[in-house]
């Protein structure tokens, strides 16, 4: 059988037998199931030693025992039970499996052989598996979960390959509260049978999956990886967070998933040569992402900035140059519109800083016309004007003008986002919106249609600057 | 007069006129108006042009027809109209000024004349002044406020000077949110008279203040700054964010305050010198802050890591590397007692993985009784244990259950909590904890104990590391 066929019947399974299912709060075995029966649309067979009746569902002592097909087992009994079950699955014809239970390679001695002898069943019987000491995967379309410790999931574009379950958990996490979705997700915990790499093919040919992202500590395959990844990087993204780098976390890679992190530098180039987006953060992962969907390649890393802060100028001519972005000259064409736009102590220079008067999009559209400028980044509440919080306290007189101020701002925000998109498309430009380290509040119609086309305001104007760079980094390597 | 009580005039004054004062919405002397009629406690004189009454307020067309005696002058009119308020100021015998009015050396041209002009006007009058192009300051004991554009700010340690206004505003917001309360602000704008030196030798004498923190583009006078830096820090730490580190930066900052950024390299290494904790990001000063006033300074950087996540684990030990931390050996006495609290498939290494078992205090203070360990990092949902956010749908039958379970586990946190304090303050060891990019949920008593001792879980690895690599420098430097 061909990988994509087996992956199929692990993505979206006909019937599953859950062997450890439990009635015991504390238990995976508890959770799996509970989600299982919730999602419902398949065959649900709970495995469990003493076949009683689970959540409403008869239980079977024996995977062999149960009547029906079994295309997927997920297993969670301890890891000394886990040959047995195997042997089970290959004597009912399971087509694949997914092993959450830990104690394998990755406590060395016992566990590394009983894992051998795991796969090497499962090899025999063509049994293809995820795990062992994994958290489960997903596919949305097929909407099947075998993960229970996640986020409510929406469909999207995201894949997510990962090595460790609880920093996936984080991943998802931010991705969702931004409102981004997921088409498939694994974790792929010590991959003593299916690879990283499997899923990494798998994912290229996936037409719902547009961005792959993955945590790394160990790949099995390197050549492999690096060969598959110059391939699909020229199609879709992939971007990766890579752990063990130091000498301690390498130490801690192999106590965690039995990976060998391998050197870092040559890991480190070889990304760069592949295309590959590598990440250092959690967050910064998402921030990638959110850029690669919501805007632009550039054509360059000449960057226009907008403040109307002093202070967010300084610091993110900083941050930009330390990211080797530009901050050029601007043309004077450009000048001439600022100097009509603007009192006359803005800034005179790039970043452009309107001498504390808020925001205003004219400026920006200023930028975007630029032939100077690649990319506009605006610091400090911009974007988001209409609907900044305010912390004015105000007499209780002009309150109504307050409100009425701030609905007609709204009104026009809206108007001019919409002139600037068109104007990101015409010329190809990002524009990065950030914060000063206030947190924009999430609210109100400007956030809601940015949100909706992936452009929200980086909380800092470090993050946003990393995040611009890598596009500017990966345009540069299509460009190659 | 001594610096001291000059500065007194401006923090707390008897009365003030605010020159410039409006009853238009959008200008700075409506809402200073607004904040100084509302905070109450002292004389206050609108002055305007027109001398219509201002909310509420009879106004005077000139300073110098106001009735009685006018300690502090706050001055919003235009950056032209600024020399002749202050010759008026000087006839009124005002003490001291805060001049917000920007378009002055920032500007160049003109503009520099002119704040030459006022500052030669208020040094023959012996006025001191903050500013110009600055958003004002606070004195929380005086209760005596001139900015309006801040969240409401509670009584507490920290003092911040700031040179850029609304990088201040980040800062106070964000100290605000974790229910951190200042003592004195002030912002400084072009530093015209009086200087950021001056403002650090008054807050080296208040007793209010016991961390004072700085956003700097530029220092007036760089020896002083210094030679008071040494002499403090060995009192009370100073947090220092520099910006204009580039030349894109630099140039920004000379457009912004007016201010000479110097060589990078000689301010690091002066700042080094003078055991002053530089920053880079908003956000990392807060964080700095945080453990400054939570934690005992430790006496070494030997760091000792638990976590119930073997990925978290693994990038906690590359961040807590490359902010050069150590992640010793664990004596055989810690191995011991880790054996037997957790499972067989624990890491055995430094950081300590429980396998995925959820955190348990007694690792922790096994960890903090080993005389291999400086410090404790407790990465991954410690410290939040009993509240912390729980994805798992369950169905109803049980859900009565998991009330129950987690009203316990909380009961049983708060208790383990108090005895983990106690042992920070036996052994003066940071209890750092940390989360893998998920935000802590701020609520529940384990939370609530532990932020009103300033221990906040922070949300990431990266920053907390940075944190503790901050304070560990700080402690070697006392020691030298």
């Amino acid at each position: 059988m061909k990988l994509e066929q087996q992956l199929d019947h692990l993505f979206n399974p006909g019937s599953v037998a859950l062997i450890g299912a439990s009635s015991n709060l504390a238990k995976w075995g508890f959770h799996i199931l509970s989600l299982l029966i919730a999602k419902g649309g398949r065959q649900v067979y709970p495995v469990n030693r003493n076949g009683d009746e689970i959540q409403g569902l008869k239980a079977y002592q024996n995977v062999s025992l149960v009547p029906g097909t079994v295309d997927l087992a997920v297993i969670t009994v301890p890891f000394i039970d886990v040959p047995a079950a195997m042997e089970d699955c290959a004597r009912k014809g399971v087509k694949a499996a997914v092993v959450i239970s830990g104690g394998f390679a990755e406590t060395g001695g016992d566990g590394a052989r009983i894992q051998r002898e795991v796969t090497e069943i499962a090899r025999k019987a063509g049994i293809r598996f995820v795990g062992p000491n994994c958290m489960g995967h997903f596919d949305t379309s097929a909407d099947f979960f075998t993960v229970p410790y996640l986020p409510p999931v929406s469909k999207g574009p995201l894949a997510l390959i990962s090595q460790s379950g609880n920093t996936s958990q984080s991943i998802v996490y931010l991705a969702c509260e931004l409102g981004l979705g997921f088409s498939k997700y694994v974790s792929s915990g010590n991959e003593a049978d299916l690879h990283f790499e499997d899923f990494l093919e798998y994912l290229a040919q996936d037409d719902e999956t547009k961005i792959i992202l993955g945590y790394i500590e160990g790949l099995k395959e390197g050549r492999r990886f690096f060969k598959l990844a110059r391939e699909i990087t020229r199609k879709k993204p992939i971007v990766i967070m890579k752990a063990g780098r130091t000498e301690a976390g390498a130490r801690a890679a192999r106590s965690h998933t039995a990976s060998l992190a391998g050197s870092d530098v040559v890991c480190e180039a070889a990304f760069k040569q592949a295309g590959v987006i590598r990440v250092e953060e959690v967050n910064e992962l998402i921030d990638v992402t959110l850029v690669l969907l919501g805007q632009p390649l550039p054509r360059g890393r000449r960057v226009g900035v907008l403040s109307s802060g002093g202070g967010a100028a300084v610091i993110t001519a900083d941050v930009l140059m330390k990211q080797h972005l530009e901050l050029p000259r601007l043309s004077p064409v450009t000048m001439d519109k600022l100097n009509s736009l603007l009192p006359p102590r803005w800034s005179h220079v790039n970043p452009v800083e309107t001498g504390g008067d808020p925001f205003s999009y004219p400026c920006l559209w200023a930028l975007m016309e630029d032939e100077n400028i690649d990319a506009a980044f605006i610091i400090g509440g911009g974007g988001v004007n209409a609907s900044y919080a305010k912390w004015v306290s105000l007499p209780d007189s002009v309150s109504g003008q307050i409100d009425q101020y701030l609905e007609e701002a709204e009104a026009s925000e809206l108007n001019d986002v919409g002139k600037s998109l068109e104007l990101m498309k015409k010329y190809h430009k990002p524009i990065i919106f950030a914060n000063t380290g206030i947190p924009t509040p999430r609210k109100g119609k400007v956030y809601e249609k940015l949100e909706k086309k992936y452009i929200v305001p980086f909380p800092t104007p470090e993050r946003a600057a990393k995040a611009l760079a890598h596009l500017v980094q990966y345009s540069e390597y299509l460009r190659t």
